[in-house]
């Protein structure tokens, strides 16, 4: 399974001292082809971690040999030195694979300002290892080596007819679009050409990572990587396989909403009929993004005013008094006035159902997002230390 | 001292039982003349609470005769039971006062979508109870007549040459510009036409309340009023009251930051050279919105890779790679990198003073805010029940 699960893939992880648990910290997946196709969407956050600008320019020509990922630290704001590092990681990786550096993606993720001699010293150590171990069920120990604050690994596998798509994915926190904070690396052994490959990424992404909002920041390292080994030799339909691979993103991102830092609730938000999709999607982000709104869905309070304040903030075309709201299957909010009774809610289970009808059109979108806890506050007040 | 402390003015507070605990409740100010001058400024939320669309209303022609305030109840999304409650208020003070309905100015706090029969008999009993026990020192009786979650109330008094502002604020939570969450009055007894007030105001919040932002979250029911007694007979020059009112409006604000919901740190962020003011605040807001930061500091952790995170998801001119960042003194990161180690810096003090440097222009902008902390989703999980 992973991101081996389809043909012509092989992957590994190991323990290089990254982290100071001794758990693995540096995977490594390799395309065997034939074909070498590749694709990848980045964050948009202007403050780019030096992976992100290598990967940037390495995946311009479509083609991926490799993608070296290492937990532990995320070669961000370290300088030219940091630079240099991921420069010659994919050296590295290159030069014992017999490619050019040039095809080599690399991810990492950690502590920003983490990147020194130790920290380059270790990746390369990481690189050798890994390579030497490639194996074509190395996808689970591959999962595993990327986790950061991840209570566990997550990995996703969809089978059509005689092709496969797997993947893995990483994200505990700063989880907000644009894209969700995490590493994903998702393999396939159907034929693609690059710019199909490009393309089904780009809508599956947008539909999937792209609508997870955790905690509304956003990270300096996101990555999400696709590669086409053609190992099956069959040529899906654009469609069918632009469905599958969205059904894989979607599952990645429902474990990593899953999984989110501190979280006691899952929260999906649909907003429906909105004059547009942007619009559902602002209300619904809106939404995501209220601390009050989360506090109260974790203490089990069906604080249907938070979620009106929220959406009351946006530009999306709708009457603020003519909005339902229903929590768990109950209209909470009518026309912009109370409707059944909060008792009658239960926000016990983890899995928490929004709807915010907006009465003014036909579009539609879903927002995942967590409560706000305690733990959450924890765990990000004593990451560093 | 607070709405009293100018001449022209009476003011009272009482408990009616909107309160669970028996506190005072309902808060009225009157102004005696002989000037009945007024302007106010609103929330941008498009979810308004019912006394904010009367008040829009009333204050069209300039003219405050009286402001009823109530806590225990926001009257927000309450329907056209809720409008009506706030129109009985305004005439029901406005026949104990001998003036116009349309000359009295209200406003709610509380949990949004109270606002029932029971709510609705017991502000006009304090409207009744208020009136008649309105004296020229019953300003500290109304600051304490709204809190809400405050745990303690806020005032300031400024006196120049002859005249003087007094003003009282409540505020802990929902604290976000446009406004920030809270019921403001100020009073003073300088001679001001409707026209002089209305700018003098908006001068002053634009620098004080909006750039508070404790947690992200806009209120539904916020609301600055002024009122002008012209008592002192003196009229100040434009620029001098326009000081003096800021001086008032940030020391209210400060007062806010200072007792913010569950808060443990508050957090001056300035952003200094950048393109333009617009470019500061959105830098600036950017940051004080970003949990993972505020939870750091919480932990007193000089989490500077969050503080560049945050404000790479702006569209701000600067170059993330030429960004200098001081906390409390100490240069934590320069162009891009980190300097002094994060040993360095104390973060114990509750007040944390956050530099961000762009390097780019001379425009500058001050937020201000507050850490998240377990305290902080205690009081929000918690609130309505």
């Amino acid at each position: 399974m992973s991101v081996t699960a389809a043909l012509g893939f092989e992957a590994a992880g190991v323990a290089v001292g990254l982290k100071s648990s001794g758990n693995k910290d540096v995977a490594v997946v390799v395309n065997r082809g034939p074909l070498k196709v590749g694709a990848a969407v980045f964050t948009s956050n202007r403050a780019k971690a030096n992976p992100i600008i290598w990967s940037q320019q390495a995946i311009q020509d479509g083609v991926v040999e490799a993608v070296v990922l290492n937990s532990g630290g995320a070669n961000c704001f370290t300088g030219s030195f940091g630079f240099q590092t991921t420069h010659q990681t994919a050296e590295k990786a290159a030069e014992l694979l017999g490619v050019s550096a040039g095809d080599v993606i690399v991810c990492s993720t950690g502590l920003i300002g983490t990147g020194d001699e130790v920290f380059r010293a270790k990746v390369l150590d990481g690189v050798a290892q890994g390579i030497a171990r490639l194996s074509s069920d190395g996808g689970v120990a591959a999962s595993e080596a990327i986790m950061t604050t991840d209570s566990k690994a997550k990995r996703s596998t969809v089978t059509r007819g005689g092709w496969t798509i797997g993947g893995m994915a990483k994200g505990a926190g700063m989880l907000a679009p644009g894209l969700a904070t995490m590493l994903v690396v998702i393999t396939t052994d159907a034929v693609l050409d690059a710019a199909g490959a490009d393309a089904a990424l780009r809508s599956a992404t947008r539909v999937s990572f792209d609508r997870l909002d955790s905690d509304g920041c956003m990270s300096t390292n996101d990555q999400v990587t696709l590669l086409a080994s053609g190992a099956s030799g069959i040529t899906p339909a654009a469609d069918a396989f632009a469905e599958a691979l969205a059904e894989v993103c979607l599952d990645l991102a429902s474990q990593l909403q899953g999984d989110a830092e501190g979280a006691s609730h899952d929260i999906t938000i649909a907003v429906t009929n909105a004059a547009s999709e942007d619009d559902a999607v602002e209300v619904g982000r809106s939404v995501a993004r209220n601390n009050l709104f989360k506090a109260a869905i974790f203490g089990n309070d069906p604080n249907w005013g938070r979620v009106l304040a929220a959406i009351g903030t946006t530009d999306a075309a709708f009457d603020p008094y003519d909005v339902d709201v229903w929590m768990n299957g109950v209209r909470v909010c009518t026309a912009g006035g109370p409707d059944r009774p909060r008792e009658d809610v239960d926000l016990t289970p983890r899995a928490t159902h929004l709807v915010i009808d907006l009465k003014v059109g036909d579009a539609a979108a879903t927002i995942l997002t967590n409560d706000l806890t305690h733990d959450y506050v924890h765990e990000n007040s004593a990451y560093s230390s």
